[in-house]
């Protein structure tokens, strides 16, 4: 862990130059827009340890799986969204010096994050080798509003420096990634040049033809007064720019606003991006740094209307939570289905920006919760394409007859990443994919969706199942063999509960759904059956017979369900039987190690207990929270908050809070030593979800929203909006809790144990139980 | 399947031009002497599809490990030996045309390895694109008699050319690894240049500066009288060599011997290499082809006298078994324990030519029966020089107190293999290097070995088992979690009964030896408890508490030993229902299904009955032959082997012969569709074990050499030589068992039931048993 950034309910402040973090504060820096994003990275050069990252959403590159030993059945490519040239360089040069933090003086420095603006500032002091002393202000905006649009605002005072300043932005194409072999490359330069006013970056990707241009131009100040500068060009194939400079005495400033359009070939016809680039460039500065700046602002505002949670009396949870929000708000904006959300965002280069259940699992519920938006039907409708390559995949790998598996890790629907033990094994990931399109029915209130995509969707993978399980004969009952569950700190293992559970379940919607949308959709149904050669009678009655002959693990003693066959042959130990320096421990076990132990990477079985609460009473939930807690390390970013929301269930709020803290600050605190990778982004929605679903205690039971909610000890109260069929509800939890109808008809919600009619204009005033 | 070669007893014949096969011609046609090898490639350019292969012992190079998704505990360096500068052109020019077989006309071919002579001849009569009608005959030898030679003659009778034909012998170090990264250099060139009568290159593998040097002279002869022609020089940076002409007219014949030295800084001072190399080089010109050719052949001759199997009545199995002995005597000489024997010996790049547990499993039983020679205490100081990094590797897994985990695959003793489910996880390989040491002292007679190397290895991987075993609550006994089995189409499994079974065997023999060793080595035992940290009582109590309480998975209504924990929880079908266009299945199945079928890749429970016969009964061996064999795909080359001494052990004598078959014509009939790779040089000793220990019956058994013989219906009779204790023995089966012994001091033995004394110049007579 590490905590050296300041506590504040709106900022994220970083008030010393902390350069040992600088790879860290680079990755909580990130600024997006949903389009594109970049890490914190200075404007300027920087000649020491730094990770620059700048990708714009949809365009990816093919690489070549690397493996040293090929398995049948591995992709050949792996799909990802390559570092992208960087937009936002502004260097600033004396006479004959040029500004980097890592050589100059640094008298002093601070950086501030405004999540409620969506602007990112720097204010530094420095001197130079040759002594000379200034001040630099600079901000940063990926525009919301504007979503092809980047400002920089670079700003310097000279304190004792007579001469020449000069500064340079430029769009820069020499780009390095992370991982790359150093002889691939990635990006073809198509084209790129300067005008009177404007320079331009032409960019594809090699292989996929994925184009991004980029179009520069600027203004130039000198004491508040624009100034007609004649600026030097720069004109290089991978960098092109300006160089404008101004002669300064001490006192004297000079500030240059940098727009940039980043325009790609996902929006625009490709042989259109240049013209249309540089058109938008020249139309922005028209516009000018305040109304844009506005715009933007106002869409921040929006976005807190309806997502905010207000924490009263902990502003580090508070602090923890609007940035998770505010970070997942700049990476996705919902708006389009061939997007999707990459685990880091566009905050680093690890999971190469693809998708993963982490979508699913953790994003979907917060969006369908947390905006009336229909954001989330973008996330369905972008499987829903993938149907077809879904069910491809599945056919490489044996299976027939329609049956789909969804990929563990894609961008265009074909697998991409390559350990057997997750690409072929971790399968419970498809579960996931047919529980969202059940979670929207619910949440929205409207099956529409179903019956036009999802119904497909769950045959597809009930098909699957039905193929993947087998028969055990000493057992009587239905395997699944060679899995790897949530809990990737063991693979390859048999009888996955959570697998198997979850299986049984997906089997139970789909057969629901047959039946509800056979009776209310009778056209879509019959296009379904036809689509899909539905054999109803042979293939319900194959998934029923599975369902009822399934094998769970389950140790009766215990009063648990048994994680896979075998688990319990472990020598089971609590987490704090783990040295504190062999942690985390994925950083210092060999991974055999890792997999015999009894080490849980993430909730497994209690994942089960979490998405279908419903059937599952309090102590069911205890015994296995009791069982497994203790064993789980936590090391992956979708864990701890399921956690914590069980926790809130059984009433154990303390260990709920620290969990909570655990999801909510586990990028500003580092909690697994790996922020300098990028940030957990699809894991964020997780805090809002433990307060929400663990504190507040949501749940859907027998069709009525229900709370129970609790408030750790140290809060004075909490408060957010949900939605719900076409309703808004405020709530607030203090000493009292306080429900109200902000939009739509009226509701029926259940309280701990009672039921309330909810309406308009009305607050529902309850006691909070102890 | 495949079969194009002719069937010769003594003789390996192509007597077609199979282009389409030409990568597995390469292959087969393979030749080396210990020190290096060459694949079967054309000495003249071809321009199609074919895989070049020049490999030199000891000579390795260090590769970035290549993984997509890393693991902790991973090697950094994948070690192997690469291929390295072809020292085997001979390229043939006529005016204007060069010869390539894939170009001109091929009008007959023949190509035949002599066995008994180790020598490969090559005959074709071509005619060029311009209608040039020439004869060529080719002359192989990589001398095993003087082993850092080569020597090739290279012979052309024009048959209606009249004009000047050139032939050029060369030294070319433009070398092609099969699956390099392009990018990626393995060699440098330290020198290379001609003098008057010398071509020289003089090399180094990057990283690691193991070098070899390269030394060619030439004879030319015209008609059968030696020319002294005026050679044009060729000297490339990579490429050096002479080029040589003569005029010819019809009839006419053009001979060249080509004379190369292949000297390594293995066993040579590095500055010395050229020197030494171009000395060398003149003196086998001096020497000449016939004494060479004489010295060669007669260190075949040796070899058979030793080591020839002879069958009558099957040329096949005939013609297989002497191949298999001839590829294994051309890759391991057995003198230097710097050396061990790669899977594909120098036969291909695939295994890196590095280290398996092959050795140990199919190896060294071979040469310790097979020859009077020291060969096997060669092998087994190799892997006890490699102890310290043995310990060095479980360290860094996690273990302590000078537990060694011996590498799956490794040169040098450091692991460089990266996949964990082997790497980490099939760690039954140490038991084999304990078994090893113990067969060595049962066969030879003495425990000086032990006494002197094998009690530190002991020692060692018994404490690796005794950390790495662990208490199943549940079962009340030692469990072995996640590993891999010797079936390697099971990963990542708890209690492989192989594993289980034979870590407790090798717990026994550690301390059977350290009591042995106490009383007659008592100096060796004192220095042994010093050099180890033996705590004597303390960890011999706790190897025996395992010995007692070990988990070993049975099944006692099938009456077999179960695999794995789950293994029955399958579904158990015969490979007769896999359809044949899916086999090999690792060919055609992706990894997950191959896992969580029942099909086993290699002898695993059936390996622990073979390997410790002892303690089993015929019935036990034939309640798992019966159950495990139809599940067995026999993927890999080291299974069938096995399974056919097995076979004959319960009498099923024609399953014994097809497993033989199998065995023996692995390469040669291309069982598994990829003897183009190369062949299995390490699994080759299988047939000659499958002949002695399988029909033969030969087993030890409380203290006595004992035979229990068997003959395959279409043999009229076989015969072989087998080593015990310092005797010789020579043993006849046909309708009549005949056994002498040809050297040592008289010894008792068994056949069948009854114990007989052997003695020197009498033949035991018996009849076979039915």
């Amino acid at each position: 862990m590490k905590r050296y950034l300041k506590t504040d309910e709106w900022n994220i402040i970083e008030d010393n130059f902390h350069a040992d973090n600088l790879r860290m504060s680079e990755s909580i820096f990130s600024l997006g827009n949903g389009r594109f994003g970049q890490r914190g990275n200075f404007e300027e050069p920087y000649s020491s340890d730094s990770y620059r990252g700048s990708f714009v959403a949809g365009i990816t590159f093919l690489d070549k799986t690397r493996v040293g030993w090929w398995k049948n059945g591995f992709p050949h490519f792996y799909t990802r969204i390559p570092n992208a040239a960087d937009w936002s360089r502004v260097s600033l040069r004396l006479i004959d010096e040029e500004l980097d933090l890592a050589q100059w003086d640094v008298n002093s420095f601070s950086r501030r994050l405004d999540m409620k603006a969506g602007i990112s500032y720097r204010d530094f002091e420095i001197t130079s080798p040759k002594g000379h002393q200034i001040r630099v202000h600079v901000e940063h905006i990926n525009n919301m509003a504007h979503p092809d649009l980047c400002l920089i605002k670079y700003s310097v005072t000279s304190i004792n420096y007579t001469g020449r300043i000069s500064l340079i932005p430029s769009l820069d194409a020499i780009i390095v990634n992370k991982d790359d072999d150093p002889n691939e490359k990635i990006w073809n330069i198509l084209r790129s040049g300067v005008t009177k006013d404007c320079a331009y970056l032409w960019t594809q990707t090699r292989r996929e033809d994925a184009q991004v241009c980029y179009a520069m131009t600027y203004q130039f100040f000198k004491n508040g007064k624009e100034a007609t500068s004649n600026p030097i060009r720069i004109e290089k194939e991978k960098q092109t720019g300006f160089s404008i400079g101004a002669d300064v005495k001490p006192g004297d400033n000079v500030m240059l606003i940098k727009y940039t359009v980043i325009s790609s070939s996902l929006y625009d016809e490709r042989q259109e991006l240049i013209e249309h680039s540089i058109a938008k460039a020249r139309q922005t500065k028209i516009d000018g740094w305040d109304k844009l700046g506005n715009d933007h602002q106002q869409a921040w505002t929006n976005i807190w209307k309806e997502m905010d949670v207000v924490i009263e009396g902990d502003p580090e949870a508070q602090q923890g939570i609007r940035y998770n929000i505010f970070q997942l708000c700049q990476t996705y904006r919902g708006d389009d289905p061939r997007l999707n959300i990459g685990p880091k965002g566009f905050t680093g280069e690890k999971y190469g920006g693809n998708t993963y259940w982490n979508t699913e699992l953790c994003c979907v519920p917060f969006f369908l919760l947390s905006t009336p938006r229909e954001i989330v039907k973008n996330l369905l409708i972008y499987r829903y394409n993938q149907l077809p390559k879904a069910i491809e995949n599945a056919r490489k790998l044996g299976f027939k007859e329609g049956a789909a598996l969804f990929p563990q890790v894609t961008y265009s629907g074909e697998e991409c990443h390559s350990e057997w033990e997750i690409t072929f094994e971790e399968i419970h990931r498809n579960n996931i994919i047919v529980y969202a399109i059940a979670q929207h029915a619910a949440i929205t209130g409207s099956k529409d969706y179903v019956a036009k995509y999802g119904l497909e969707v769950m045959i597809a993978v009930s098909r699957f199942w039905s193929q993947r399980v087998s028969f055990s004969k000493p057992k009587q009952k239905y395997v699944i063999l060679g899995v790897t569950g949530p809990d990737e700190y063991e693979n390859n293992v048999d009888n996955n509960w959570y697998t198997n559970y979850s299986c049984v379940q997906c089997l139970r919607m789909t057969l629901n759904y047959l039946e509800i949308i056979a009776g209310e959709y009778p056209d879509e149904y019959a296009r379904v059956r036809r689509v899909t050669n539905l054999r109803q009678q042979e293939e319900a009655e194959r998934w029923r017979d599975i369902i009822n002959h399934m094998y769970l693990p389950e140790d009766k003693e215990l009063g648990i369900f048994v994680q896979n066959d075998g688990f319990l042959d472990k020598e089971l130990n609590s987490t704090d039987a783990i040295p504190p320096e062999e942690r985390p421990i994925n950083q210092h076990w060999s991974w055999d190690r890792i997999l015999r132990s009894c080490y849980i990477k993430q909730s497994d079985v209690l994942l089960g207990l979490y998405l279908y609460y419903f059937n599952f009473d309090k102590e069911t939930v205890r015994r296995n929270f009791d069982f497994y807690e203790t064993m789980t390390v936590h090391e992956s970013s979708l864990s701890p908050h399921i956690h914590s929301i069980l926790a809130a269930r059984i009433g154990e709020v303390e260990k709920a809070y620290q969990l909570f803290l655990h999801a909510t600050r586990l990028d500003l605190d580092d909690y697994n030593n790996e922020t300098h990778q990028g940030l957990h982004i699809t894991s964020m929605p997780g805090s809002w979800l433990a307060i929400v679903r663990g504190f507040a205690g949501m749940q859907i039971l027998e069709g009525i929203l229900s709370f129970f909610p609790v408030i750790p000890e140290k809060w004075n109260s909490y408060s957010f909006q949900i939605n719900y069929q076409g309703r808004t509800l405020h709530m607030h939890v203090g000493k009292e809790i306080n429900i109200s109808l902000i939009a739509g008809e009226e509701l029926n919600i259940q309280v701990y144990k009672n039921v309330y009619k909810l309406k308009l204009g009305t607050d529902l005033l309850l006691r909070i139980e102890e």
